[in-house]
């Protein structure tokens, strides 16, 4: 089986509150991330598909394709956005980076099934050194 | 002459807009920068100082004292926070990767002067690939 | 169980058209990637294997073994040359990252074997954004 | 399920040399690595974890606290020390990085497990194109 | 006074073969970069240009309007090219890093110079571990 | 005038420590630096020389002869080894990264200058985000 990672960038603002919790909880769950006036990240997102090849192209999906798919879904909804105020899809929902990689995840499932291939999982990072991932599947 | 370079990173959201600009020239100018609910950034900060080396300690200044400096001077005043609203010292200033490193500068460089060394130069970036770099000296 | 993983680089030429596809349709297919003079990328090989320690080293196989191993049967073949038109083991097959990956993984897959180990993915990159990876195994 | 990956970095002075081995086949098996006055690297150090997430927080383990739990267990012991002379888990294991995956494993896991996650792999560089991973599960 | 530098990638074909030189001198001088079918490289391009800032908008050059600048001249007539076939700019150049540096300073000094920018130095890597850089002033 | 960038990486145990400082004062002044069992690095040193191109070649320098001579000068001698022991150029030299930085500048300067090209800086890094730099020219 052939898999593809690809990875895309995008810069956002954020705050992390929690509806259920009072503001002194909400410092001490996310301290200085839970600051109302909010701060920012370049967020990186990697999506894996796996699937077979073409073997009149020797490709599985086109990286271009991929990436548009990932654009339409994703990108052009949160890139230099407020991922807390104008997002709908992001509406009621907790902007952690398990949070993002979840409703990605759920925004291009379809998309990526419709073309013949298997989303196998999507990872979001604020920052190089954290990764979180959301996937169906038993990964390891 | 001996030369320091030291990296250090915050995260924060920002947006651009100046008041000398109409919404519509902001928007021409600064593209989705403009985006008024904002958006945020992972920023390097890159500080150059110059000096002598110590010849008891074989360094110039200490890697943790400069750090523990731009830390004090700067960072603790920055991450995590909105770049436009919270910050005493960028009130008034369209926060620009440029304006950043020109301000940066300016509160780092006494600092630096007497411990004994000169600030050559400050480099904001939001991106990997763009750098804004202040210095009073001529550099390439 | 343990498992390493190697990163090594080569340069090389390529281009990417199938003979079952027409001119138009190859472009189409691979846009400026099928341009008949060809260019080119430093490529990024990753193998991942799997193996028991031997408790008397504390390793797997040694690093700098498997690397000649990957030297002997990939890189000495493909750095610094042009994929459509030199490589033997290439010979008849559109080199796109999957293509690649496969390829690798067949001729590294009896020689880690030899050793006692399992060769369980070969990752190809053109770029870094991008990872086209072979596997006989489900990975995720 | 969701997954976290958080990366450490710490800097030690290290020597491979097997007591069952001889001088001249410890040199032949490792090389300038078994060089008696130690050598020493920038070691990555990568946790990955699995759980779910808390629908109150939409966090699966806080990054801060799962940080502060490898610092407590791996990093305050290894950091800017001699991993063959002073590292009291260490003692009699030749520190290579699958031993080196496999000890800190051990003593993360019980921690995670506490937590109410599962700890899933541990992986050890030296250098950026070499990863030594531990798992008990079946990985790819 | 303030600098941008702005790193550009593109991906090409090229070998090394001087008009000057035998076919054995060739070989001597480039080694495996003369081979005559080509290899090719992910190039980093880095443009770095002085200037004042507007303090209306707190930016020197925009980033966009430099990297169109540099996608203009030199950019779209090189990326997934053969630079030694297909480039009218480059007939007759060996495309070595330092000319590529000197013949893209030349193509972007003008542009720049309109927009009340200096064009300090251009900067070309075929390879992360070294770079050419070409400038007209004296630079360190 | 056309300027090389040369990037080679060593890994090596050091420790810092003054003769002309007591225990205490060494601890203070390097902190766990001064660890009397040593730790260790991967080291990146970054040569930088400037010189005319020859016309028949597009070179300044090539490459690999001065990687060749940046091997033969410096690295073979460090890489693997103990920075307070076993280098006899380092001997009574306190191993941080400026004086290893002014040590290698010299060892290389006349080597550099016999080849027609002008030694113009070493930086030293021990990790990614600290760079120290000698320079006898005016560098910013």
């Amino acid at each position: 089986m052939y898999y593809l990672k690809k990875q895309v960038t995008f810069s956002a603002a954020h705050r992390l509150c929690s509806p259920f919790l009072s503001d002194e909880e909400n410092f001490q769950t996310y301290g200085k991330c839970s600051n109302p006036n909010f701060h920012g990240h370049n967020y990186t997102v990697e999506v894996m598909i796996g699937g077979e090849i073409d073997s009149r192209t020797g490709m599985t999906i086109d990286y271009r394709e991929l990436e548009n798919i990932i654009n339409e879904e994703v990108i052009q909804y949160v890139d230099h956005r407020n991922l807390n105020i104008e997002v709908e899809f992001l509406r009621d929902i907790i902007p952690t980076a398990e949070n993002l990689a979840f409703i990605f995840f759920k925004r291009l499932e379809g998309r990526i099934r419709e073309k013949g291939y298997k989303l196998i999982s999507v990872s979001v990072s604020e920052k190089e050194e954290n990764k979180a991932i959301y996937s169906p599947y038993q990964i390891s």
